[in-house]
């Protein structure tokens, strides 16, 4: 059984070779893989600055600088995981719908197949993919949610699937299981009053970025394990959770939020969680010139990825 | 009855106040309009880069440098012409099938008012919009396309209606008359050869850049004009005419074009015509980080501008 | 009477429309208006990086992404106010005297229709046009100013009015008074000891950046409102109060400030003060490639807003 | 006597030290200068993109890749001439008047002693402060002025002194020579149709940039030999003469002008002319992200400086 | 025996995936190989702006734009040739020796293979790997340089190995036979007047770009055809010999060269030499903020690839 | 004897000139001089992004902003300390060790004269050739190095000499004392977890960031006090040890750090140690568009030149 991961990078440059997510391997078959990584690159349905689509892409070229080692949580990702660079998800460019249906597939094979997806979106209707991939083989999961927004709007010009509205969508279709599920990070001017009960409507718990700041690291991660408890769970990390100093390559940016620091922070008090897919999604390259927002989007799926490890 | 035009820059410095297109009043009613600026904010149908939603904006902000006098064309578009800036037309994210029809329904108001609408892209399936608004009240036009791509593909991922096939749905339905069209500056690799042939498949005729380079302005004018005769014609310029240097904030760009200068000399060469509307297209300030595409388009909006006022 | 607000962001695209404050109609009378904003586009005696005069337009391009309701201070500003963008007030390239006399002539139009202006900079000679119209009204104001530099030189290359001494400028004038009055945020090198302690000299409480931190949002609210008392007041928020990882783009950045988040907090935590008057000044977009630094900026004019909509 | 000259940039990188012009040495005396490098770094009464003040420390930070030997010419400056880099002659930020006086009081000293200065702008007011120096000395001075617009407007805003009005101050001041001065390359939309009479209303001998075309640089030479003759002259370079595609980073760029290699041979083709100071102004690098406008316009200088080189 | 191309476009988007050349599967075997895309990540020895290592990279992500049809050539490169991204050869940062050995090993097993490389650079010392590898299999080689630069120094800082002494290192290892090589569009400012004269030293034919332009691309083709003839040759295209305002992203680029249109004109003006192995050197994505430099390099390439295909 | 400051700012703009740092005099004497800044451009030996050699003339040119006096140590740099910019150390494009040789040597002329070098990097290496040139003079030094990385690597590809390698290789040759060493904000993911213990292995203090954060800047102070005592000390700060939001512009950024305000806070708590040389390295302006890295650096340098003066 084929085993992989990252080359040597005392013996191949990271500058050199196609960028692929860590510099992995391209492999689209699964026999021996644990997790891969798979991009999602739409942005279709995006409601103010679109450019997700190059999301993958950008996130792909800011890993190749992640080593296999995770200090912090003491792990080795390339030790205890194989990991493969799946490539990319299909979509359709002009149809959010299409694109749900035929990035769906590419996932459900992979669920199907017992292989863990670590996506790298595009916009954030890639949740609604994912869960739809993920429920047949895990029921319905709880939510982990960091994200300035609670996405649980219901349309939008008429539309029902956009970024603002996936959450509840996948609450619709039973995809996620509400009283499991928690979202943290919401900030921002609101369209209206009702807008900020909408997660207490649905059952889901929810923290604003003010109410998560308080609680720190080690209340918030209490208070997603009182709610998540021992069951399968999915974690979704919304670049724009970041503040936009950090992380400025989003769709819609929402200052006042946390440095990288305090979000990886975050990420890393998750440890023991049985998560069965997690994202990283609404990285927009075309508004992050310096290249730090897709340095954040790296680092955050490098501790999604040391979660998975540390529970293997 | 109102006349509307520039203030006076000697008066209201160009940098100040929200930007409108030549910082001509926003007006959004039609009595004593000549011409109505209109943006139509759309790239929910892209194939490659994203981020024409934000080109009427763009082409607004760099049109603030524009005088009203064109010593070129010899004509003061403001003494002949009233002016508005009538804000943009309807659009729908995610859904480019909606974006269409409430992008004509807007056109059509302005068409069915009598005013002549010169519209600011977004991507080129806005031309499908203005010739949807335009034929009930002028009948098939005779079509005059600036642009690297002939725009005559059928279908991409399933999907009709994309910038690539916008002109092959417009003869589809009927909106413009290919005996009396030209396309000219195509260019770049192509899928296949038999891509080359669509034009004349059609019946437009088609000039490369190559062609078109030989020719130079005057050759040009002729051709148009024994194409186009004394019909009505619809002027539209896509970005990507131009050479990558000169405008590379552009989903597809391709190197090899014109200079702006020239592709400037091209469209003032078109004098005379019968012009019923005109557009420029396909502007993604995004990829435009030293504002230059967005000049020339501005540029270019002048001299269609200047087109209308000379025929006046 | 009218009343003026947003349009609804489900049915006009943010992105569409030349862009105004918030989207707000773009309103020149007073009739039925609260707040109007105004932009006051100038950089002329900017004694290093100029740019500020693209300020108000990098504002109101930022802005369209703000909506109506204030989750943190509970108040929804289109419900409790009439808002319009009232465009820019008149300056004169090359002569901040000119400037400063017809842009605090405009000022006081809207000063003596009882219309509260939040101000768009420009550089922050800006202040003294705005307390200039001010002060006739309601008399010396208190001053709340958040700064990195307290602006109380005298003058540079023989000039006097420059944004560093305009603070001086306007005690001089009687237009503010001292013992009202508070500067927050003062740090980096200075040019001699002396300088540390003119905020005292002049009789203005004054907090370096370091002291501010240590005091915190509820501390700082305090020592406002010791100083302020129920008194009318003017709030001043130069960006580069702000860190320039958060706000880069300025004539005059400091390393070393308050995150986004913490300058947002300072500004909320003066809810319930008798604000007649305030701006952001300073915001130079040329220097603000990833628009992190409008986008702090607009977010801040949405909190000083909020704090004009609590106190109505 | 002292001789000056770059250093061998085979012996020290181009990259290190300060940045002086052609890395030539920092020197503020005269004996043994034949030309001397000044900076104006003013761009106080620019009506459009201010930023001309950086543009000196651009021009000089492009320039440490040029080299001594001029090929096309086959001369050699650092054979034929001393060369320095004076730094920057004072400037009065906000104040138009004080800038013009205490600039033309440093460009005073230079020409007293008998040294050619080669100005880097700055706006184009600069030309003043040059004229006013050179005049005691060498007499009214034909101009030879490369540039979009021809800058003889009379006000602005009520100001007299401004870059597009430079021109016409010049010859109320006799400084300049009407029937031995010359402007080519003027282009883009004018206020009102009477602006493209004014040259010659002032006598000047104007062409457009379509005309300049025409004419080649052969013709051009030709014509400007007609009208200068053996007379002093003043080569003023104007770096929007050059196309945007070019030379993005300008106050006023206007599309349809020149590339640079068709810039650098009109400059070329003045060789012989008895040139008393040159200039290349209007370089804003805040509007330059690729660093290409300084690099034109420090090949700009080195061809001026070979002028002055062949003629001695 | 397997045969590789690009996927589908109609199928996969073009923004998806890893990104390889043309979007063509990496692959590191020889079989059924007809050519092979080869990066070299090098810039350790560049005397002015690092940045080419990202070059392969930056050219990479710009070709999945092109299409498998140059209608210029009337050849379909995919139809005609089995292509694949090889990914990079090895490269050692600090040692361009080391590098140079490394990535001449690499590029032997290509060339013993009997597969023609393309490569892509990288600086320019990537030539002399590349034809180390090359002469044991065809002899000596005519080469074709399209360069602003005849890099026939000698040393620099002491150092023997740097792009402007690769091909005098050539020259005196018998790589290339100068008697069949030419050199054009050589520009810019010399170090000295001796410079201009070392192509002729070394029985290199040269022109400069002056001279290139005046011969145009028939007596282009001639010159080359008669120096070539019909002995095996190497193309080795520096970016840089095309004008920095439509490719910036360079180590030392020189303002007036071709633009990108002419110098495509010059490459495929080639069409019918037996071109053994071809190279595109000296991007450098840093410094190429429009990404122009990358499309512009991409579409050389893809007229080599042509080259190649027309051949076969 | 001469002595030697920056000129004061209300008389020359600080904007005007050839950028030195703090516009000090360029001086390459000694006598009279207490601290020489220098540059060290050097990027040759980097293993990731390479643009180091542009931080010099990056630190030099934000560092204009810098004025004299420090208010948060309550010292004037310049009342203090004669301060003169010594310009650059000689390096050599292509060799990491004659970069090293040549470049100590230049150091060591200022280390025997008795004058305190502050070094502008340039890639890390350089802290190789300043231990060199300080040992002779002052012996082992203890190392203070602010850092995300422990710099402690053996080699890369085959190389000895390269930023990850320079403490290693400075601890072989006896130049700095261990047992008086320390390095704090170590973060990021790593090759291997044993990589995590060389600092031990080689007997220096280190702290990771989290436990640095945790510590605080009194508790830090403490820290390298009972570490280095009374000795003489270098101050090493690369500036990835500060989070890439604060300055991206650099070689191998790692997310997570702190902000340049606690950054700058753990500098000044060292007030009072015996420092014989400082230097700031790794800055990449390349990579940093919005220009806050170069600030940063630049006020990083403020404070060490504060340390200096303190101590004087």
């Amino acid at each position: 059984m084929p085993r992989y991961g990252p080359p040597d990078a005392f013996e191949t440059t990271r500058f050199s070779g196609p960028r692929t997510f860590m510099r992995l391997p391209r492999v689209r078959t699964f026999d021996g893989v644990d997790v891969a990584v798979v991009g999602i690159p739409t942005d279709g349905a995006v409601v103010h600055r679109s450019g997700a689509r190059f999301g993958p892409d950008g996130i792909r070229s800011a890993s190749v600088l992640l080593r296999n080692y995770n200090p912090l949580l003491r792990v080795d990702v390339a030790e205890r995981l194989s990991l493969v660079d799946f490539g990319d998800a299909d979509t359709v460019p002009g149809s959010p719908a299409d694109t749900l249906a035929r990035s769906s597939a590419t996932l459900a094979k992979v669920a199907d197949a017992g292989v863990t997806a670590l996506c790298l979106g595009g916009d954030h209707t890639a949740l609604l993919a994912e869960l739809r991939a993920l429920a047949p083989v895990h029921g319905p999961l709880g939510l982990v949610q960091l994200d300035a927004h609670h996405d649980l709007c219901d349309e939008s010009f008429g539309q029902k699937l956009f970024p603002g509205s996936v959450v509840r969508r996948a609450l619709e279709e039973g995809l996620i299981d509400p009283a499991r599920s928690i979202q943290v990070g919401l900030r921002g001017s609101l369209a209206e009053q009702a807008d900020a009960d909408l997660p207490a409507r649905f059952g889901i718990d929810a923290l604003t970025y003010e109410e998560l700041a308080s609680l720190g690291p080690g209340g918030f991660s209490n208070r997603v394990r009182e709610r998540v408890r021992d069951g399968p769970c999915f974690l979704s990390f919304d670049i724009d959770f970041v503040d936009p100093a950090f992380a400025p390559g989003t769709a819609t940016p929402e200052v006042g939020g946390p440095s990288s620091r305090e979000a990886l922070t975050y990420v890393r008090s998750l440890a023991g969680l049985d998560i069965r897919g997690a994202d990283c999604v609404e990285v927009a390259p075309p508004f992050d010139p310096a290249a730090v927002t897709v340095l954040v989007a790296a680092s955050a799926c490098f501790e999604m990825l040391s979660l998975l490890a540390v529970r293997r």
